[in-house]
């Protein structure tokens, strides 16, 4: 599996095993990571801090010029909220771990210009198989269903 | 003034007391303000908290049943990561101060089923205006430019 993704996947394990929704997310700048979040629904009480939002929220305060160069590994499609924050911020690719699960805005993303590669991992797929059947509520919640 | 309207304002203009940026937000359920908010860029480091996002959070945890009866208000025309937040929870309704300063979504909202109504207001007009001309690099930084 690709590093980032790898990192990616340990931030959703990290979550999984906060007993948090198991999505995970780094930003990548020029091959290092300079930020990587999970979901804090469950541990934060929040209704923003999706795995993508949450990497992006930790990289920090970053000038336009760094997101330009950046690429965004998460282990699920991005919902609209986090595409958007993609567009926002002129992210000009995205790879995604699994899309099975959930379709985000892939092609909303596409059509704006970014980049946008799935991967298809199995071990993205299962993990988030497992918690949904575990917690379909909660995944419910997260998704706005 | 519409009321809620100018709820979102006076979040705004905290903003703008805190030296950070003037945008404000309320979520209103049936006549009923559950979360307000202002951008946090500058107060909190934040890159996702923009007003509209700052009053989600703040509204906490709701059910998707909730937020489909929301009216989403907010001064300035949301941006690309606040429109696919409405969208992801399904908010169907958005009342927009102003959209001069700055054109978001609004078409993509309106393609998705959102109703989006512009106030096209002076006073968040002219907050804005005022806040750019003091601090266009901040400004800039939060629209990703």
């Amino acid at each position: 599996m690709d590093e980032f993704l790898k990192a990616a996947l340990e931030e959703a394990e990290k979550g999984y095993a906060e007993g948090g929704i198991p999505i995970g997310s780094v930003l990548v700048h020029k091959g290092k990571i300079i930020g990587r979040g999970h979901n804090k629904r469950v541990q934060e009480g929040s209704v923003v801090l999706h795995g993508e939002m949450d990497a992006l929220e930790n990289a920090g305060r970053q000038p336009a010029s760094i997101y330009r160069e950046c690429t965004l590994y998460t282990t699920l499609s991005p919902c609209p909220m986090c595409s958007g924050t993609i567009l926002l911020y002129g992210i000009p690719k995205v790879v995604i771990g699994e899309n099975k699960t959930f379709m985000g805005e892939e092609e909303l993303l596409r059509s704006r210009g970014v980049a946008v590669e799935v991967a298809d991992n199995e071990v993205c797929y299962k993990l988030m198989q497992q918690f949904i059947q575990e917690k379909p509520e909660l995944w419910n919640e997260d998704i706005g269903v």
